[in-house]
Formats: C-alpha cells, structure tokens, sequence
C-alpha cells in the first residue's frame, strides 16, 4: 500500500498537546503499517516555548507563532488544544479559513459556538473532527454519530467528568467530605487548581451538549440543559441513600418524558448500586445509551489524562486523513436550534424519584407534619430510613424517598417543610435516577 | 440537505433480514433528515418466499431469484444475511463484481474467506462493511478500525456468544446444569435447534478471528485460535469457583505472552466476580480492550438478535452510502499471515493461572499424592477447597487454583494425576483469566 504522508500544526502544547506529539512521534510507522497514512508534525504552537515538558520535540518544531501553522500550506490537518472559548475559537476559524481541517479537544468551545464554527467550516470546505471533546478516549462521538444512526435515541445517561466522578467515588468508598476528597483529587492531579467548571456541572453540560446534538439530530444550546454541581454533596446523604441501596454518581442526561418531550440536565444522581454506571469508579468515564432497535449500549473508558485524550485526537487526525471524517461531517444534517426549543422541558417539568433529608427535632408529632405536607403536594413516599438515637443537638435525620413527582411538586413541598420550626436545617433533596434495564 | 437516494439489496429474509426491512422501511425518514441518506429497498431475495414473516414488505418486493439485485443497476448496496460460507460466498463475489458494496454480518464466511473476500472488493473497486458480523449491536468493528488506530492493541478479552453467555448465566444464577440450561435457551430462542457452533466455541473463534485480524492489523487464521467451548462445564465447577471468588465466562482472548508472542483462543474462563465482564449476563455481549495508549475500554450490549444486529447492519449500510466505509475500507492495510504466523504461540505455551478438581477418595496419604505430582511439575499452589463430608460413594471434591504456569506443565499433571487410583473421575481443569486492571 503506498503511504500518505500528512502534515499536523499543532496548537497547544499542554498535557493532552504532549500526548499526541508523543504518539505522532512513536507510533508514526505502526500507525502508517495499519492505515497507509503517515503523520508527520509539522510545527507545534504554545505561548510557552520554555517549560521542560514530558515529551522531548525535535529541534525547531516547538515556536509562539500561529502563523507557522496557518501559512504553511504543507500542513493539512490543524489540532487545537489551547481549549477555552476565546483564542481558541478565532484560531480554529483561522485554521478553517486556511484551507486547513480542524480536530480539537474543547468541549466548551463547540457547547458555545458550535453552529458558527461548523458553518465556517462548510463555507470554506473543510470539516471539525471532535471525537476527544466527550469522554476522552471512549469513542462515543463516532458510536452515537455513525454506529446508532438506524436507531431513535432514546435516552443517554453519562459519567462525563472524571474529576466529580472522582470525588465521589471517594467519598463513598472512604467516608470522607466533599472538602477532602476534593483535596485529594487536586493533589494527584485529577482536579485543576481551580475546579468550578468541573465540580459546578458545567464541562458535563458541554459534553451533554455535544452528544445531545448528535442524538437528536438537532442543534441543543447550553441554556437547554438544567445544570447542578456536586459542590453541596454531603458524605451523610451518600452514606444514607447507600443503605437504601443507591450510589450517588453526577450524570448527563438526555431523555424524553412521556409524552415525548426532551428533558436534558446534569445533576447529582442517586442510582442503584446494581447499575453498570454505578461500578464506574475513580477518574473513568461511561455512557449508556438507548436506542429503539440496539437496546442498552453501554462505553467504559479513560475520559480524560494525557494518553487517553491523545489517543482519540490522533484517532480524529487519521480518521481526517482516510476522508472518513470529511465525509461523516458532510453527512451530519444537525437540524436548528428553532425546530426543537419547544419540545425541550425544563426541570420544573421533569418528573423522577427524589431522596430527601431532613434534620427533624426528636419529638412527638413531628412526622404528622411532614407527611401531611408531602401529602398536600400529592407526594407518595417509596422508602423511609430513620435510625434510633442519631444527630447533633437532639435532632435526628429523617430520610425519605419518593415515588416518581413532578419537579415542581417536589419543591414547594420542600419549602413548606423548610418553614417548619420542627425542621431544623435545610432540607436535602436529590434526585434518584431509574436507568432503564435492558434485559431477557 | 439535498438527499442521496441509496438503494438496497437484500439476500436473505430471515430474523436480522426482517429487522433491516423493518428500519429500512420504517426509519427512511428520520435517517434522511439525521444523514441525508435515504435508503429505499429495492429488492429482497430469498428462496422461501412463502412463510409468514413478523415484517410484512410492499407487495413484489420479495421473491427468489438472486439477480433481482444482481442485475439491477440501480441497486448500489447489497446486503448478504444468507449465512454460512457456501452460497453466501458466491453470492458476495457476484456482488462485488456486479459493482455492488457489500455489507454483511456473516462472521463465517469472513473467517474464512476473508482475503478473498478483501481482494475481490478491491479489484472490484467496492468495499465490504462487517460492523454486524461481531458483536451485533455493538459498534466494536468500527471502535477497534478506527477509534484505537492510535493504540497499540495490548489485550483483548470478549464476551461473544450469546448464546454461551445465556446458559452460563443460567447454570450460574439457578444452579442449574449444562443440559437443563441449554434446553431454556433453546425454548426462548436463544440457542439455535442445532447449537453446536454456538457451544463448541467455533462462533466466537470466527468473532476472534475477526477483531484480532484488526487489532492486529494482520491475516488471523481459524486455525491460529485454540478453541474449547462449553458443553463439559458442570454446575459443581461453577458452585466451587464461585465460591472461590470467580465467575465463569466463555472468553474470545487475544493478548500477548512476556515474549510479545501473540496468543489466540477461545475457552471457558474463570474470571474474578469484580470484573465488569463478571457482570455481563444473560445474551448480552462485552469487549474489554486494552491499548497502551487509551487503557482499557470496555463496550457492552446486544450480541445477537432481530433490531440489534439490523441496527449494525443498517449503519453499515449508512457508512457505505455516505463513503466512510469505503475510506475505512481503502485504508485498512492488513499484513498477511506470514508476516505473524511464527509470532502465535499454541495453546501448550500459553501461561495462566487453572483451577482444578479432582474426585478423590476420602481416605489418609491422597492430597500427599496431589502435591507431590504438582511439585514434580513445578506447579504452585495458591488456593485450595475441600469442604467436610461431601460427595457420592466416598469420595470428595478437591478444589485447587494454582499460580501462572505453562499449559503444557499442567497437562502433563493432570494426566499423572488421573492416573492415580485414589483419583476417581476424570480431574477437571479450567483456565483463571486474570484480565488487567487499568485503575489510578
């Protein structure tokens, strides 16, 4: 088979930037023996030409100048990993302009502006290639977007951020706070300095964008999706609704209520311990997605570091060069933003099972009060966990879940209770996820 | 979107048939508006064209002369779901040399014929898409073609029979036996009348076959798989290695030796009860891969069945009409088997753990006998359970795991061993895979 040689610029040469040089550098023949395309870099990019890195680049290949990249026409294929929503979107808009195709890893980038960047894209001819925004490795992009497109999506439930999942993996296992798993996740580098947008819900709500738009087929915008961190999770209630056997993971989810409407949001969940999301521990990633002929499919894989990313970038830089991408880009008809806005519902709407936590004064008549009012808001009680002689200043916790409730149900329920002066401090709720079962 | 109209053959009307006819004629729209594709069935061909089928076709769609498709120049795709390597072989070649693409689940033929299959495609200028042929729904084909292109396949362990998986689950779940299990499956349509390429392994070595050609990115033979399927598995072997903490699976391993000689084979496995794979039950499929650059992915779902199946099928068919299929096909650069065959080591030279029980009479000097037999064939012991006062006509069960050892050391042992007189049965030996544990 006679090779291709292909020219990479790369832009961003952080951790996942390392990573893919690394492969393009090691792997070139065993990646050119499989697939006939042999990667060469071209010019790696970074504001920083200093830093000692973990991966050593040729002589000359490492410079500060964008333009090496978009003015040398011998590099086909532009990689852009400097992520954020700034800089980053105005050089892949070069890139394109360029004449060049684009692959990249920045989820929040194609959340926020994906409609324009792929407009850009077919203006001038070329195609984005993304399979490393949503789940690291796992190729789940090119599973929704080529290997399910016979299929109606039904719903998707995600792990998409490896940090939250780590922490609360964490806090199960070890019986500590949010405050010291967090610390410990920031330590061995599965959290950022500055965590917000990971632990607050957002990178999962860019992720959930993303693999939304590609199930439905439409354009979902970021203010679709009900978003709700992790950052107020308590290690009682993980512990509480463990012995009433769930596990509490933070899920992507897109669904569709009864009577068809889309529900998208990203929150706290509890779910069954006996659910494969719930053995995903530690910084990994999974999605299960059902679809109306496949069933339950279901990825597990490394969602983020430095190989994994790469792995699916370089996957992506080939994927360019075969013409795979170029013609599954062409092919992706994503509908606007116009034709499905009134069939999204927003969490008001939405109905589920809810764990609730209350720290009640340990006296007579105080249950009467709280059942009388989740009976006013039409709330029926599933399950009720209270242990003999627990809690701080004569209180003691009252656990309850409940049958599936409207949303909007389950609040004014929680506000009267909040107003009772039995109830001695916020009332916890969180939502309990039923995954479906695809079974015999 | 302008539409590009994409008309379908289809060679065989039978339980994947009528669920590709079903998505073809019920889902043309919403594949349409999702890819721009719009698929028509032009022609369905099959010899029974009598019998009642649960998808009824427009009338004259169906009848049984193969040339309906093959002479029909407006007919691009053709669809093999005939089976087997006799008539569909023929068939495949007519196709791709009427200048039809072909897409096929059939995992027999392309064991088999594989290269000659490839090779008339490209002297055809066609190309042969098989996301079906592996692991039903699961997009595994494409994930391992071209989501792992950047990973040097280190390990590759599949759950790929459903059929063995239903009834190992059963035996293991109901404590049933072998016989009693297999005749379930057969009631509820998960084993065929005739089982035996199901339970013998010879199904999952065709998979293997399959997946490891592309993992590999060279020629994998049948005959470079060791195959040994189900059918002597007792219910006692599976009580005692659950109570040793194992799980019994029909495993598909491809993975390398310390040397990096390749071993292939298909055997009954005991694999640890925390395996996500310990949790694939009843016809569901899963691959774990481990790549050295992504760690381990594991993908799970529907192996086998109606809308399953047709769901890859019909992707595949999708592919080829929007060309990936025929890029992927271009690029894929697979090595003959001659460059690899002195790399596969046989069975004999495989090293793993085993767990083995022996019948033995219940008397003073036995396990002497045992371990001085083991000794002498350098095999160390790491577990052993006798429980008190079991067993029939005075005879009880010794169950024993060793350490990693050569297959041929314990082949030499086991035949010792069966040569004592105070062994009473046959000794009974299955092999304990360790799969890789890819955590932070």
């Amino acid at each position: 088979m006679d090779e291709k040689k292909v020219r990479v610029g790369l832009a961003g040469y952080g951790t996942v930037g390392c990573g893919v040089a690394k492969i393009i550098l090691e792997q070139a023949d065993s990646i050119a023996a499989k697939t006939g395309i042999r990667l060469e870099l071209g010019c790696v990019v970074d504001l920083d030409t200093e830093s000692k890195r973990p991966v050593e680049l040729p002589e000359g290949l490492l410079c500060d100048d964008i333009n090496c990249i978009l003015n040398d026409d011998t590099i086909g294929i532009g990689v852009e990993l400097i992520g954020g929503t700034g800089a980053a979107k105005d050089l892949q808009l070069a890139m394109l302009r360029a004449g060049k195709d684009v692959v990249t890893a920045n989820k929040a980038l194609l959340a926020e502006y994906g409609e324009e960047l792929f407009g850009c894209a077919r203006e001038n001819g070329r195609c984005i290639a993304f399979e490393a925004s949503c789940a690291g490795g796992i190729p789940i992009v090119s599973a929704i977007r080529s290997g399910l497109t016979a299929n109606r999506i039904e719903s998707m439930y995600g792990i998409v951020n490896g940090t939250c999942n780590y922490i609360l993996s964490n806090m199960t296992s070890k019986g500590i706070g949010f405050e010291e798993a967090l610390l410990a996740a920031q330590q061995l580098g599965y959290a950022e300095a500055d965590p917000t947008l990971d632990i607050n819900g957002g990178d999962s709500a860019h992720k959930l964008a993303i693999l939304a738009s590609l199930a439905l087929g439409c354009q979902i915008h970021l203010d679709d999706i009900y978003v709700e961190g992790i950052e107020g999770i308590s290690r009682d209630d993980i512990h509480y609704g463990g012995e009433m056997g769930y596990c509490l993971k933070l899920l992507a989810i897109c669904d569709h209520t009864e009577d068809g409407k889309v529900s998208l949001r990203v929150h706290p969940s509890f779910i069954s311990k006996d659910d494969s999301l719930a053995n995903v521990n530690g910084a990994f990633n999974a999605v299960s997605i059902f679809g109306n002929a496949v069933g339950e499919l279901t990825f597990y894989g490394r969602g983020a570091g430095m190989m994994a990313t790469a792995s699916a970038v370089v996957a992506d830089i080939i994927d360019v060069a075969i013409g795979n991408s170029r013609a599954a880009f062409e092919s992706l008809n994503m509908r606007s933003h116009e034709e499905i806005k009134d069939d999204i519902v927003g969490i008001g709407e939405s109905v589920s099972r809810f764990y609730v936590r209350l720290m009640v004064k340990d006296q007579p008549g105080v249950f009467s009060q709280i059942a009388t009012i989740l009976s006013e808001n039409s709330i029926s009680i599933s399950g009720i966990l209270q242990h003999e002689g627990e809690g701080p200043d004569n209180t003691v916790p009252v656990v309850m879940t409940t049958h599936p409730t409207r949303q909007s149900k389950v609040s004014a329920a929680i506000e009267s209770l909040d107003g009772l002066d039995t109830v001695c401090s916020e009332p916890v709720c969180i939502r309990i996820v039923d995954i479906p079962e695809d079974k015999d």
